[in-house]
């Protein structure tokens, strides 16, 4: 189902059944909030991954669980929140065989390790269509610090994390698209099949950012997003946008639609968060202390809707606004 | 696959993820638990269904989303908790129309209300399978008083809620099987379709019951759930079996394999449960008080393994010691 249907569906059907949570924040935040122990929230958020849509079927089965880990601890880190538990419901094929589910399990327990997180629960059954995972992640924050969507204000600088675009050029790469380098194919694959949850960063944001959100459906789109939940609008420069060499020697190729699928493209997992001007010198110190290149690529305005300006300060025009699974620019 | 290759699964694959969190209870029992506020513990669990698999693809919509809450409410009852949130993930097959999401999104809305719960996250995304519905259902329990597989001991009754057998008796009904008065057909057709979640009566057992589980894989293997967890055996009376007018009424009629049926079919999700004689008088009187059939069927014993001894006390040899969705016995 495309994008803004999943919007609007949620909106319209979903969201009611959330009216008597405040924490849940109206389905419109990255996870939703409930008490925990000792002055603590549990952030929960949950993510549901189909081969042939969100993964290529063929994919190696590590690199599956890790990524469906990996996005929904996104999740938590846009809110500030560090991960403590996962639930994890399969419905495997019947043709599944026992080693590729044991390449399963070794990519779930490492990345169990690497992120010191315990599965707790789960499903499993069997379909007769397509390999299908749903997972929902728990993480810890303090009570009243989570980083919400709606605290973008007017006049905040608007930064990013680590670089962007590489998620949509990764996915080109994936598919097999030829004419790079070797190493910057492989590391735009590898930006692709395993992204970097950036759970060091969300909670040293706390008390820092304005609002913060991983970047999942493309910069612009998640921007958006923001940007209707505070109530404002918003301006980035196109030239200020971090690029990977990778993603750099891949639009000078002719991959994709160019810087367009960089602004457009999903898949990141990079945190997109507002902080008031005066907090940049220790947002620039905690890049340094995690060796997390950090950028301002715009600012905060009033009004509504993202605008991309060029490199002539004019406006850019984006054909594209938000991101297909599976179609982040023409094959070739 | 086959519930035998699930546990295998489970065992072999998940639950070393889940050994360094105790609350997860080696993912053997029918919720995780973590820290709560103000001396409570948050239960978790988490179910898949699948159409075609764990419902029939022309349930109406209502029903299947209210299935799906239930199920997992089953599940928090289990452990003596109460129900408040639940996060659902669906991948719906492209052709899923508004019609049918609005009675999808109804059916959800009339027992978040019945249930007093909030659906606090998820996902939607597309699928060109099957549609397949995962819910994750979060509820509150004092915290070391929740009700696990693992206390049953010897010279404790076993005890059943409500009627035995309904639903896999019901899912014959809802098949087509005719041959039963009109009542005692939609009786066991709604026993399938609409589970009651023993949701006053799980909270009320804390403290008086040993061990407790949800009956959804039949009441003998999961007998053999609580035996295998607690170290110890049991011993059912077929006679002492609570059945309703109905299920007498398919079993004289023929349908399925008799009281094996009731005895090994799956989707009860009444509550089995142990406790200590003296017990008895506070069960009944809990019974009464929730006007719901709560009957003695048995006795835990030592060794292990479950015995169903019949009308002349000898063993009853079972041909079939667990459920296979959507088999519960010969077409006719």
């Amino acid at each position: 189902m495309p994008r803004p249907d999943e919007f609007s569906l949620i909106s319209r059907l979903f969201a009611p059944l959330a009216a008597n949570h405040a924490g849940a924040l109206g389905l419109k935040d990255d996870c939703a909030l409930f008490p925990g122990p000792d002055g603590e929230d549990w952030a929960v958020t949950a993510d549901a991954m189909v081969a042939g849509v969100h993964f290529l079927p063929d994919d190696p089965p590590e690199l599956i669980a890790r990524k469906l880990l990996r996005v929904n601890l996104s999740d938590l880190a846009a809110m500030g929140a560090s991960p403590r538990f996962v639930l994890m419901t399969c419905a495997f094929p019947k043709g599944v065989d026992d080693g590729w589910l044991d390449r399963y399990a070794a990519g779930l327990k490492t990345d169990c390790a690497e992120f010191s997180i315990a599965l707790i629960g789960g499903d499993t059954v069997s379909t007769p269509g397509p390999l299908t995972l749903s997972l929902t992640a728990l993480g810890a924050v303090p009570r009243q610090s989570a980083l919400l969507r709606s605290n973008a204000r007017s006049g905040h600088q608007i930064w990013v994390s680590g670089t962007i675009g590489d998620g949509a050029f990764g996915l080109l790469a994936a598919q097999g698209r030829q004419g790079l380098e070797p190493e910057h194919h492989s590391f735009l694959d590898d930006r692709y099949h395993l992204p970097q949850p950036r759970i060091g960063l969300g909670p040293a944001l706390r008390g820092i950012a304005g609002a913060c959100m991983d970047i999942s459906d493309g910069l612009v789109a998640d921007l958006g997003h923001i940007c209707r939940a505070s109530g404002v609008g918003a301006e980035i420069e196109a030239a200020a946008l971090p690029l990977s060499a990778a993603t750099r020697a891949a639009i000078a190729a002719g991959w994709g639609w160019g810087i367009e699928t960089a602004l457009a493209g999903g898949d990141d997992y990079e945190l997109l968060f507002t902080a008031a001007p005066e907090m940049a010198e220790r947002i620039v110190q905690i890049g340094q202390h995690l060796s997390l290149n950090l950028t301002p690529i715009g600012r905060i305005i009033g009004g509504s809707g993202v605008r991309v300006l060029g490199e002539n300060g004019h406006e850019l025009s984006l054909a594209r606004g938000g991101y297909n699974h599976f179609d982040p620019g023409p094959a070739r």
